[in-house]
């Protein structure tokens, strides 16, 4: 069985603070009447639709997307349910949850259910991001467009980013059932701060 | 055993036919000193790089690449090393390999050997296409950033597409020594004729 945990990019998707300047544009640069096929010019933004944060996303001297190992973006996966949670996932949420060095943990929140984008979205607080790293997980996932919020200094970003943790954003984890999954979610092989993925899990 | 068999998505990468119309561009948006945080635009053509085709490329009605089903994109893969030809894959090549219902067929040819685009590159023949529908292969791939030349109609493309049967093309075989792999090769969740790809074999 195969769940895609993906976005649809479309000109018509949530982005991030419903900021316009970051919505795509697609476009026909060829046509099958025309040109005897179909091309698309797609202008997508590092962090469109469900992506991966590198490194480099904040630190300067920090890996690009391209330079992470792709065993980092495949393997063992828990889906965690805390859609019980209103404003943010903290290290006390975690400590009861089966989370193992080498896990790709994801998180189903209430942000799941919401189609646009919400400016108040459940994150991972900076305690939650010391405590992962601290188990050694090998990356995160969430479903919003953004990991957190109301931290002005970025420090769950940075706590994960610091120790090499890509984190997936803008998941769509709706109908995907709590659980144990094979995760696959390579990025592009681009040399940017973060790529647009397809995520899927396989069980 | 992870390989990766795409090519790196950058300004200076080989494009289609040396078209400069169809050169990725990726520029800066944000930056870490200015904004707090680096984010990268990227425009790139649906057929950039490493790249599934899906039938819409081909056919008004087909479907798009967010349309066919994720079975699709991975699984059971061999690839098959014809080095030895210098023109074009033909059905008389194939007829000799083990090539199964379901299958995932790679062919790792002269192309994988050239940096640049090669406007005489080693293509698919039609016969080959026809051979590879009649066995019913899941996906087929080749390196180069074409699967066929010289044939006016198309027909390779038509029918491959037309049996929905995606088409990996711009894949790089170089350092793949040939054999059974498993593949993972999902385009983005995208509505278009094509989409790029991060394309890898787990051993």
């Amino acid at each position: 069985m195969i769940i895609d945990i993906s976005r649809e990019i479309s000109e018509d998707m949530a982005v991030y603070k419903n900021d316009e300047k970051f919505r795509p544009n697609l476009s026909k640069v060829k046509s099958l009447k025309e040109n005897g096929s179909n091309m698309t010019k797609m202008v997508l933004y590092s962090h469109t639709g469900t992506h991966i944060d590198a490194p480099f996303h904040f630190f300067e001297s920090g890996k690009r997307i391209d330079e992470l190992p792709l065993d980092k973006f495949y393997g063992k996966c828990k889906v965690f349910d805390l859609t019980n949670l209103d404003e943010k996932i903290t290290s006390g949420d975690l400590e009861q949850l089966d989370i193992q060095d080498g896990d790709i943990i994801l998180f189903k929140t209430k942000n799941s259910f919401s189609e646009n984008f919400n400016f108040n979205f459940v994150y991972l607080d900076k305690s939650a991001a010391e405590y992962l790293v601290s188990k050694k997980v090998k990356m995160v996932g969430i479903d919003e467009l953004g990991v957190e919020r109301e931290q002005p200094g970025h420090e769950t970003h940075k706590l994960l980013l610091g120790a090499e943790i890509p984190i997936i954003e803008g998941l769509n984890l709706r109908d995907v059932p709590p659980g144990s999954y094979t995760i696959y979610c390579f990025p592009l092989k681009i040399r940017a701060d973060a790529s647009p993925a397809r995520a899927v899990l396989i069980k």
